[in-house]
């Protein structure tokens, strides 16, 4: 896998994403987008959310503080997205969480195409249409096997599927993935989750094959998280030292603690 | 005091603490919240906030950049708090600077019990019907006796009353307390009125009385924050060594820095 | 040019910023504003909107994350300022990538008085009235003087204006200046544009000639920014240096590094 291959595209391609987020990790999201080289944009309004998504290169949506109004825009958004082959990436925070946030995000999943869909093991199995209890943004317990979640899900939307953890599973129709890479420490910082879908929405713009972009995503991601938490006394320091290490992931780097297995 | 024992309780329990504050701080909220080992979770639709009032161990409300729609969720959050025992913890954020504050915020006291309401001088003035200045959210200038004014306030409403400053005065229908602990560029930094607000719905998550709560809520704080500045240069790095600080909170710490008079 | 002299009636007046700006820099914006020493307010309710700009020293207002809700507030806040006499900033962020942002600035500027209005080349070319293309709220390629497009909008419309880029344009209706001071790393980092907008306004606030007001922020932003990227490994930990460098500004340094050619 060349992970850093992407990566050397994304820095030179400078791909827009479009972000429609929550207001929790807004800036997160955005260092985070700039830190590997895209540029970000944040925009909602219903009166540009299309032409926004028209100059994008990748759309990314995540619901951590939604409101009807803001997935009404996602919708909109997202349709254009669809038409010019854009990926959209979802990131479905909370979904197991308040009836507001599965319905919403079912209804989203039936309106558009979503390219690539997010969160936490229990947030997945929600939308795997599994009855889950999560606790706020935080997982749940879950029961079963998370990659057969994850792959029902998959073939049934036709989605690439991301489940975050200590292990991150990525899986497509056909293929499954595990993401070995990460730390504890990122469990311990509010943020991780959201800025992780961002990094996928990154990998996306410039990379069609989305399990591969997503994989390269998520292992780029990780690494810069475990070479800032070992550099951090405490989660408090944890961002900007993830900042800094996103922005200084070099190949070799990358090859020597890549922990991918495919 | 007991101070240390509430903080092992929090980090044990992991509470979820939910809130409804603004866009300004809301990230601060979420790391500071974190921090001491609870629970984050922002949700302001009015769609979901009741089923995620349900969830919570605390519910958070702050009205630094308040709107009607957001006080109407704050009061749909906290009718289902009080049904079910839940601490509700009130921000009187900007109350003397406008006519719109004051009068959400009498509303919001109106129609559904607060436990907690904290604010500055001017603040807490305001709430207490006395006619105030405020800067913005900063404090005017308040004559007379900042703890009768408190007073007031805690036996007409039967609040426990939070009056941040130099010194931080906590008091109910009977007990007064201060809390000396604290250093002066706390002032220089934004948010921390905020974060602290935070501090007291993790800390009311876990102990019934709420005075004793709040106590040892601002007393790890502020003795956070002592940390955090001495180990500051300026303000401006201050943020993040707080949320170091507040992570390495132990008994040792706060048994020799606690200065509170009963 | 006395910079230091305008920094030493900030910090000494500590005037109070009202801020209508976007939900991804809110943050940013007022630590800005009180590390230069001012105390800032974001507000953006219908119903106080009004009332918090009678307090303000000054107005910044900033399309990022515009609603039309929001350029209505905007509106109301200006009309206020106006009538007092209190500087209004306008900071067209992402002018040139949609017709909604467009369209608002223009009807912002027609409907009320906006003393200074800052943007980068794309984004003050289009406001100038000609056809530009930005990549979301990056600068996208100008051709043609960059000064005539300003003079036009400063003549035009009786205002400031400020082209943000390596060098900073400032224009006037009779005169023109070009800051030199800042650093690349400025352009890797999130928010610095929105950064300087607050800047602006916290100058004007205690300096009637907005010219003068407008080149001495951008001054003494630059300068800041310069020392904080020098400081910096990568620009992951630059915002937090900024604000420290931002509060330690003091006359020795502002002398020996200010550019400014008048």
């Amino acid at each position: 896998m060349k992970v850093y291959d992407l990566l050397t595209r994304v820095r030179a391609n400078k791909p827009l994403i479009h972000h429609l987020t929550n207001w929790v990790t807004i800036g997160d999201c955005a260092h985070v987008t700039k830190a590997f080289g895209a540029s970000p944009v944040m925009a909602h309004a219903k009166e540009e959310v299309q032409e926004m998504a028209q100059l994008a290169t990748a759309l990314v949506m995540n619901i951590g503080t939604l409101t009807v109004d803001l997935i009404d825009s996602m919708k909109m958004a997202a349709t254009v997205a669809n038409k010019n082959d854009v990926p959209v990436v979802l990131d479905v925070c909370g979904a197991g969480a308040t009836q507001l946030r599965r319905q919403q995000c079912c209804s989203l999943m039936q309106d558009v195409k979503v390219d690539i869909i997010k969160g936490n093991a229990s947030e997945i199995a929600t939308m795997a249409g599994y009855q889950m209890q999560t606790k706020g943004v935080e997982t749940g317990q879950v029961s079963g096997d998370q990659i057969s979640f994850a792959k029902e899900l998959a073939v049934s939307c036709k989605v690439t599927v991301v489940i975050t953890g200590a292990e991150d599973i990525v899986v497509d129709e056909k293929r499954t993935a595990v993401v070995k890479n990460g730390h504890p420490m990122m469990g311990d910082v509010v943020g991780t989750g959201c800025m992780s879908t961002s990094a996928v929405g990154v990998f996306a713009a410039v990379e069609k094959d989305f399990f591969y972009a997503t994989l390269s995503a998520l292992c780029c991601f990780e690494i810069a998280g475990e070479l800032a938490a070992e550099a951090s006394r405490t989660p408090g320091s944890f961002r900007q030292k993830l900042l800094e290490e996103i922005y200084l992931l070099n190949e070799q780097t990358i090859n020597i603690r890549q922990r991918v297995d495919l």
